[in-house]
This record gives C-alpha cells, sequence and structure tokens, in this order.
C-alpha cells in the first residue's frame, strides 16, 4: 500500500464528502501522512471475519448448528443475515477505502456486486425463518426486530436499485450524479447501521426467548452472545471511521484526472447549464 | 430563519467536515438553497419531543408510571435515560445547526450544558436502575443492555471531559483544537448512535421480560414499544441527517471573520509553527 502523492491528498481533503478529514493534518509531516501510511481499513476487516466467525461458534456451540430441513433451519437465519447485512454489506461499504487506487469503474462494479451478494444471501435467511415459523405454527412479524429487519430489508433494496439506476445504468448524468452521491453515502452508512441495530435487537430476542432468568446467571451462552453484541457494536464503529476519515478517501486517479469530464472537476465547477 | 449570504455558505461548503454537502448544488437557484430555506433541524427536535412523549405514554398506560420509593422505581430508568442520552445528548449535538447564526461562544457554552444536563439526567437513571436491583436482589450487569450502557455512560464522560479540557478550558491552542475536532464530533456522533443501540435493547429487554410468549399476539403494549423503537431509531437518523448536511452547518460570523485568529482561517492556513 503506498501513500498517494500529495496533491492528490489534499484533493481528497478538499473534495465534498471529506467530513472527517483532520484539517491542518496534510502536511508531509502531519498526522494525516502517518494514517494514510497506517494499514488502514484491514483491521476493520479483520473485526467483520470475527463478528462472522463469533456468531458461527455462537450457533455451533449452543445452538446445534445449522441445517434447512430440521428445527436446526431457524439458525440459517442469524448465519445468513450477519454474513449478509453486516459483513458484506461493510464491506461493500469499504470496498471504496480497501482499492482506493484502483480504477474507479472496477470498484463501482465490485461495491454493487458485493451488495447482490449480501442482498441474496439476506434473503436466504429471511426464508428461513419465515418457513421455519410457518412449519411450527409461531406468529411472523410481531416483534421490533421483524418490524426493523422487513425495513431494513426493503431499504436495502430500493437503495441498490436507485443506486444502479444512478452510477451503473449508463442514463444518468455526471451533474445528476454528483447531486445524489452524497444522499447515496447518507442513507448507504445508515441502512448498514440499522442493519447492525437490527441484529443487536435479533440477538437478544434469541437469548432471552432461551435462557430466560437464566441470563442474570451468567450462563456461558449469554456472556458469548454478549460478546458477540460487543462485536457488532464495534464492527459498525469502525466501518463508519473507515468511511468518514479524509485519508482514506479514494484519490482521483491519473486517467480520470485526464478526462475532460472527471467527475470531482464537474462537480466542483458545476453550473446549471451542466445538467 | 435567513439564508445566509452566498459567500458564507460557499466557505461552509469548503470547510473541513463539510461531508453531507451536496457537491454542485451550492448555487442561489440549485437545491442546496431551498435546503437552507427550510426549516432546518426543527422536524428533528420535533421527533425528539415525540420519543419523549412516546416513553412517558408506555410507562404511564402500561407500566403504572413513575416513583422512587416502589416497584416503580425501576420505571425512572428508562424515563431519565430517553431525556437524558437520547433527547438532550441529541439536542446538544444540533446546537451548532439550530443556532448556526448566533455567536459561536454562546453555542458552544450551550453544547457543553445540555450535556451536562443529559449527564446528570442519565446518572439518576443509572443510580435507579442499581437501587431497584439492589432492593430486589436482581443480579447486576449480566445482559448486554447493561454492558453496553455502563460502555456509553464511560465513553460519554470521558468524551465530555476531553471536549471540555480542548474547547472550553483556556490552555489548548487553535492548531490542537482543529486537530481534535473531527475526532469531537465522530466520537459524538458515535456515542449517540450507541446509545440509541442501547435504548433499542432495553426496551426490547423490558418487553420480554414481561410480555414473553404474549408478545407474539400483538398487545397493545408490545405494539406501542415497537412503535417506540421505530420513533426512537429515526430519531437516530434524523440528527445524523441534519449533522451532516452542509446547508445546515454553521457559517463563519462576521465578527469572528474580522478576527486573524479566526478558526478557520488558522485551520486551512495551519502550519506547525502555529501550535
Amino acid at each position: 500500500m503506498t501513500t498517494p502523492p500529495r496533491s492528490d491528498r489534499r484533493g481528497s481533503r478538499n473534495r465534498p464528502g471529506s467530513r472527517g478529514a483532520a484539517p491542518g493534518a496534510g502536511g508531509p509531516v502531519g498526522g494525516a501522512a502517518l494514517w494514510a501510511r497506517a494499514p488502514g481499513p484491514a483491521p476493520g476487516q479483520l473485526l467483520g471475519l470475527t463478528v462472522v466467525a463469533t456468531t458461527g461458534a455462537w450457533l455451533g456451540l449452543y445452538r446445534g448448528g445449522i441445517a434447512w430441513e430440521s428445527a436446526l433451519q431457524f439458525n440459517v437465519h442469524p448465519l445468513c443475515m450477519v454474513i449478509g447485512l453486516v459483513f458484506l454489506q461493510g464491506d461493500a461499504l469499504l470496498v471504496y477505502r480497501v482499492f482506493r487506487n484502483e480504477a474507479k469503474r472496477t470498484t463501482k462494479v465490485l461495491h454493487g456486486l458485493l451488495h447482490v451478494f449480501a442482498f441474496i444471501i439476506a434473503l436466504v435467511g429471511l426464508v428461513a425463518v419465515f418457513d421455519y415459523h410457518r412449519k411450527n405454527g409461531y406468529a411472523d412479524l410481531y416483534s421490533l426486530h421483524s418490524w426493523c429487519g422487513i425495513l431494513v430489508f426493503v431499504l436495502y433494496f430500493v437503495q441498490w436499485l436507485v443506486g444502479f439506476s444512478f452510477f451503473l445504468f449508463p442514463g444518468a448524468s455526471f451533474s445528476l450524479r454528483s447531486r445524489y452521491r452524497p444522499q447515496h453515502i447518507f442513507f448507504g452508512a445508515t441502512i448498514f447501521l440499522l442493519s447492525l441495530g437490527t441484529a443487536l435487537l435479533g440477538l437478544k430476542e434469541a437469548l432471552l426467548f432461551k435462557l430466560g432468568t437464566k441470563y442474570s446467571t451468567f450462563e456461558p451462552e449469554g456472556v458469548l452472545a454478549n460478546v458477540l453484541g460487543l462485536l457488532l457494536a464495534s464492527f459498525g464503529v469502525a466501518v463508519l471511521y473507515i468511511l468518514t476519515r479524509g485519508d482514506w478517501k479514494r484519490p482521483p486517479q491519473a486517467e480520470e484526472q485526464a478526462l475532460s469530464m472527471d467527475f470531482k472537476t464537474l462537480t466542483e465547477g458545476d453550473s446549471p447549464s451542466s445538467q
């Protein structure tokens, strides 16, 4: 991982969206230069993998593992949701930071594809819980977890569709893209945080339904699930931190700077006639 | 509420931290001008008041109200936490947007004071639940809600102390303040979101402990509490949205622009010698 040239980094600081850039720290001897040389988003991804592994450990050690055609079908739900709407969604948000020196088109396609994988895996998780409820005669959609879950799932789908129409479908103008971009970033981060909140509610629900008052005796499952909850929250903080740091933002690439239709140039010199 | 002069708004867009500014929308006929004329943070605060009112309605209608010296002591906990760590904390984050045309010093003192009130009210809520547990022989600090709660409370206190030392205590240099400022904003928003997540976990815990399997029969209390949960999440989204919009950010005031030690000028023209 290389430090981008100084001019690039300064460009990145002044770009709309550089909320987290440490002001006055962009010089070659400033703190920002150290940040830019730091491993960057990697620890965040390691945390994401730890969340998936801990979810697997919880389901394996205390819930009998997973299977589609048995009482274990329920367990498909938390595993798929954590892989899809936590780990993969978080990773999709981070691709512009992890691959910040790659071509924009490639990064954008990867961002869209990771969201597709996340959506499909979450859909499997959703089908699993509805099918499990149907087979066992349980009521659907009564809890706060389920209300938030459906809301997040619909918002995620809408966000993907709108994002695709603006950024991957060739019709939208640069001006339109630049106006929608901050909204896309804000709602993307918001849906990710809502996903995490929903996961925490689901975890708590699963714990209380099974452990009941035994939860207060520091049962090993309760302690492990609490640790999983803290890991989920930490992953959210880490992704948000990486997303908002100016020095991990994608600097403009040489081939993009050469184009007069360059996104950044256009948005900074925007005029009504450019629409 | 008046629209700040165009030069001020442009200054605001280029300021470090203007993450949410809609790029290319800053012209007098752009969408940003419409946003700047919109009622701004007021609907967010109305949502915060609705959260407090709904919490009061839930505790009044289904939990017997509040009192210190009885079984109702527990109910002091959710009420104080929602008033302190949700409503007042959210409002404290928004003062720089609500009073964006007032003197900076006044706004800063109000920001610090609101956090003090929030902390004191939350402390009362914390004492209430520990005292209630002690009187009834219940275990402490076993649940994910309690772990998150203690973490949030400690982080909130540390953030206040560090914020006070940097921004209200006269010792810190402008350069040091400008370097810490983005961290203060990021961790402030993070602690607020963690507070909301913790509130959702607590709400779910209170519901499941009382309703148990009756929760799935769409009991009125369950439905009201679910609505409260959605309101809490919506308040979080609203505060985050208001915080990140560039056009609701505080424009530099005339008296500050006249000073050569102006914060913005200094941070943009920062050099190691200014420390």
